[in-house]
């Protein structure tokens, strides 16, 4: 075993993993790998909880508690409260339903500051809700110059805390005491930061926030999101998805809409059980796993691997597109080239899967609960003799789909 | 085995599904029961499919593909065109959807008409709507007058087709002629109609739909619902929750959002493919079953059970709260009584599963798949006899969520 796996703190949980044998996986920050104890979770939920329990399940197995109950658990992963934290739909629905209130709790206020080039979701929900709601408009401001652009008509800054392309990390706490500064409410995106990197909702500050199952978290494909309301702004935001599960007392059955207290009005439909089951699992895990090691071992992996390309693979063509300051990156790391797309594809046909992303991004991403450091040397391996041998030029490879 | 379950074309049916020993189930409206196939087929997209295939599995095993692949089977059971279904996120969520894009697609006109006891949260998301869009606003007429109801002012006509209660089911066909002699969009809640009765939304002429996953689907708890969006509306409706599922090219990552041609537009978050998978499975089991069988077996059902209570419990206070013609309900009974809570959670300690709904109903579902004949005897058997020894009066039962 290499030397730093050996000394690894976070090695043991590598066998919580069922990784497929020869595949070194740089992906888990588009979909996290499968914890092992998953398949035998899942498997009670469906066959215990569902096939004997049926719709008593939702009682005695408390799966109507579910959306709370994960979402506690993520609130220790991200210094939220327990109750400040909810399980619930997609991000995208969740992003749409803290921009609304956000928008509706800032009358007056006109303008959705973000950033060009944020990730494609958060823009387009944005862009919905400005289409939606008379007088209201989404400003897009390259970073450099996103806090001057923080003014009295900003009614809600939306960012993503760490970029899906450049892995580059914002100060979150600087940025929200600006937008606070100013009036506005400061809404994050932590779908690459959760599990990731270090975060403290609270210290920070931070009104409202959305993020992730299926990355870090490995809730598995589609995995039901989250959802932070900070606890000072529960009671007077409304959610637009005015569902039966964010209702006061939804079993009462009554006809009129009575929001819940706290968080839980953000809820909308039934809860996704199965994919709640998954994600529980994949988020207990993290749990066990000392948060200050997983930090950093985040920011060694990353450190390694700019090392390593930039020592053995020079000459290519590749460029950092990645902060070299680890406190300004996540725990992925985007590599530019001309032939990215065509060069990750002959990647994936050596068992080493990161990906691409348009139009010259080759992005691996480093989970430090199963990525090790050997896997980091092994992969720049694969890499340099991809680029080396100039295999990626023969083979012919079809540009498909991939969930961010 | 009872004469008529021997005969019963669908009786092999039941051998496909995982019910509990001792359980007569008469809440498969509420929560479908868990088909057996649907064990092995969450098991292989868990540990194949996602523990294997990791991210390739969003092209190698088609995830990208399931919510229009699975909406297309569901279409064949509601008579609508493959291209006119797809699944995506809650009942509740798609109900919003569909009526935001239905609102604005009849500029001008401003009322969302229903009727009161609509489940609930049909009315909550109207209510949402209403509250956020000027000029908006919900009408509840009772459901004898509704017709009459229909004017220029109403921008849709919102209901939903069978009763969650009363089981009662509205006349499709002639509702949605009169919203559309009167210029306005028709919007029909499936949830307790689809697999239950039979449905043509093509020759019906229905413009929008939703539906639910876990009930006669048997898709498992909280399953992905389902929505329709008429052929002849695709092009001009839009989505208020434009995530990036629904862009014309998602995977090109662009700032700008532009709907996607065709109901694929009011996809919004990434498909959650456990669910997707689950309810697949369900819907699968459903087509092999023959669907006129199917329904002329709901009938049979229901007819009975109405028949035995009405003969064999006579004098215990207890009324029929669904309408007597065949043709004006759906696949479940309820009856009222003013001690249904406790009458009904004597019945589940003795094993017979229906749910109880506020104030004073007693819910009973029949499954075409998989109830028989027998076990209706068996549960009026039982009901009798929890009315003549009046065991109810001695248990102290909690009332307890149950999710419709």
């Amino acid at each position: 075993m290499h030397r730093r796996d050996a000394a690894d703190p976070l090695r043991p949980f590598r066998a919580r993993f069922a990784l497929p044998d020869g595949i070194r996986y740089f992906d888990g920050n588009s979909l996290g790998a499968l914890p092992v104890d998953t398949a035998a979770g899942i498997a009670r939920t469906v066959t215990e909880e569902w096939g004997q329990g049926l719709v008593r399940s939702w009682n005695d197995a408390d799966w109507i508690g579910a959306p709370q109950r994960v979402g506690a658990k993520i609130a220790r992963l991200i210094g939220a409260q327990t109750h400040e934290v909810l399980v619930a739909d997609s991000t995208s629905a969740n992003l749409y339903k803290l921009l609304v209130a956000a928008v509706r709790a800032r009358p007056g206020r006109r303008v959705i500051l973000t950033e060009p080039g944020n990730f494609p979701t958060d823009l387009y929900i944005a862009q919905g809700v400005a289409d939606l709601l008379p007088g209201i408009e989404v400003r897009s401001v390259p970073r450099e110059r996103i806090a001057d652009a923080i003014d009295a008509t900003t009614a809600v800054l939306m960012l993503t805390h760490v970029h899906y392309k450049s892995g580059a990390r914002f100060d979150m706490a600087a940025l929200t005491r600006r937008a606070h500064d100013h009036g506005a409410l400061a809404l994050w995106d932590l779908s690459h930061s959760t599990g990731a990197v270090a975060l403290d909702l609270r210290a920070d500050q931070v009104d409202l926030a959305v993020g992730c199952g299926y990355k870090y978290l490995n809730g598995g494909p589609g995995a039901p999101a989250f959802l932070y309301v900070a606890e000072h702004l529960q009671a007077t935001l409304s959610s637009p998805l005015t569902g039966w599960m964010g209702h006061a007392a939804g079993f009462r059955f009554e006809d009129d809409y009575a929001p819940a207290p706290g968080v839980s009005r953000f809820l909308c439909g039934t809860p996704p059980i199965l994919g709640l089951s998954a994600l529980e699992t994949g988020v207990d895990l993290m749990l066990e796993a000392d948060r200050a090691a997983l930090f950093a071992k985040s920011e060694a992996l990353t450190t390694l691997f700019i090392a390593l390309v930039e020592q053995r693979c020079a000459g290519h063509g590749l460029a950092l597109a990645t902060p070299r300051d680890p406190a300004a990156r996540g725990s992925h790391v985007s590599l530019r080239h001309a032939e990215a797309h065509a060069i990750m594809q002959a990647l994936i046909a050596r068992g080493v899967i990161g990906d691409f992303r348009a139009p010259d991004i080759l992005r691996f991403g480093f989970t430090p609960l199963y990525v090790g450091y050997a896997d980091v040397w092994h992969g720049v391996d694969i890499l340099r003799d991809v680029l080396q041998t100039g295999e990626w030029r023969q083979a012919r490879f079809q540009q498909r789909a991939a969930v961010t």
